[in-house]
């Protein structure tokens, strides 16, 4: 059992907790929690560890989930400091991170391409969101908050290993390509637009959804051939960023059923 | 200038900060920071708080916001300690609640119900995405988180003293009361139920969301007469109670453009 929290396995997933660089180098990242681990695909375990209490008292109701996987046990007080959460359950994985790819499902792609999401929770929003919405790829900017930090990976829910994304250091520049092999690319935007719901999605489409404060950057906005926008009531200036990406998503589901 | 977190003042903002039945008793809230600040109708304005740093080198900046407004100076150590946010601005005011009431603008009404909303980030997105839609007026059932809690009040983004609002003991009833009255009342759901896109929102109607865990009450169930889903892809269970409002309201104010 692990007892202290200067083992050098808990010093590690402190570090994986808290900085981008070390999840990047590795290519792992820190899950959390039953509901989370049960979502992790049993080729992505690294290293499984579980509270002292945890293998007392609730390791036994999850038989299945603990199937074949090895695991470290912690003294409680340890295991609680390596977590981000404030309450931690009890089970902590290393993981490394999941390549998902988008399957040729015979339907036309629908990607969501974000131009700088800043907020951790507005990321993981936006992935559980997407894949609910039928979303075939996410593309992130540079910009765009990690997605390996530990407050974006719990509010994927577990999309974060199903929903497949990539990164790219050159969003206007794949826009254009994308524009150029027949895929419209909508721009959200608070200026002269359409309304996003007189516009079609039903051929192949990309919704780009920008930084929550600055919007859609400049270079992006000139490479999208066409911008749209959520007609809005009231003295509402803007829409959260996951509110506007779930707002269109599902208008393009809507047209794509 | 106030020196002390041991001032009295201040330990009447740090109750109104934690207790939801000290709030309850005065009709009295906090809110922080510039921009919210300013969307305070100045006749709820009780008593207003600026640090020393920020009447030194920012007061100057909104001239404005603070034509006509008396406030005390507290020392910034003091002022910080008095905030719930983790990076003060500078400002707080102690604010009378809004009674904002639906005002009769000659279209149908398109109403939204609270069936026990927990997560402050949601209850305050909600309100500021429910003025984005139009809705005339939001009603909170008793479980739902206190609406005059810090983290609520930030996320509305000022919709709180614009968004019709109310709380009621007893959803089922009212609910039978506005079918009576020709309101359609759609329920949400993951059960057997319409398609979304499918029902008309165009005539007078409710709209009711549920808790984040368990989703509409039974009772409330019983007492609709129509039940609603959003169909979703991939693994998803459920989504965000805010993504949820965002997308059945934004369907409503489509369909009633």
């Amino acid at each position: 059992m692990i007892t202290s929290s200067a083992n050098a396995q808990m010093k590690y997933i402190s570090l994986l907790q808290r900085k981008a660089s070390a999840r990047e180098k590795d290519k792992s990242f820190v899950v959390e929690g039953v509901r989370l681990f049960s979502e992790v695909p049993k080729k992505l375990l690294l290293k499984t560890y579980v509270s002292e209490r945890f293998r007392k008292e609730e390791i036994g109701k999850y038989e299945a989930l603990f199937e074949g996987v090895s695991y470290e046990v912690v003294a409680d007080r340890v295991f609680d400091a390596a977590c981000d959460t404030q309450t931690p359950q009890g089970v902590l994985a290393i993981v490394r991170m999941p390549e998902v790819f988008p399957e040729k499902k015979g339907k036309a792609g629908l990607y969501l391409i974000l131009d700088g999401i800043a907020d951790p929770g507005n990321l993981g929003t936006i992935f559980r969101t997407a894949e609910a919405a039928g979303v075939s790829e996410i593309v992130m900017s540079a910009e765009t908050v990690d997605l390996y930090n530990p407050k974006v990976v719990r509010s994927t829910m577990g999309s974060i290993f199903r929903m497949p994304h990539r990164r790219c250091s050159d969003l206007a520049g794949l826009i254009k390509k994308m524009q150029d092999s027949g895929i419209r690319c909508y721009a959200t935007s608070l200026k002269q637009s359409e309304d996003y719901t007189k516009v079609s999605y039903k051929e192949a489409t990309a919704i780009v959804i920008g930084n929550e404060a600055h919007g859609v950057s400049e270079a992006v906005l000139d490479a999208c051939r066409q911008h749209i926008r959520i007609p809005m009531d009231g003295s509402i200036e803007s829409l959260n960023a996951a509110i506007a990406s779930a707002v269109v998503l599902f208008e393009a589901a809507r047209q794509r059923r």
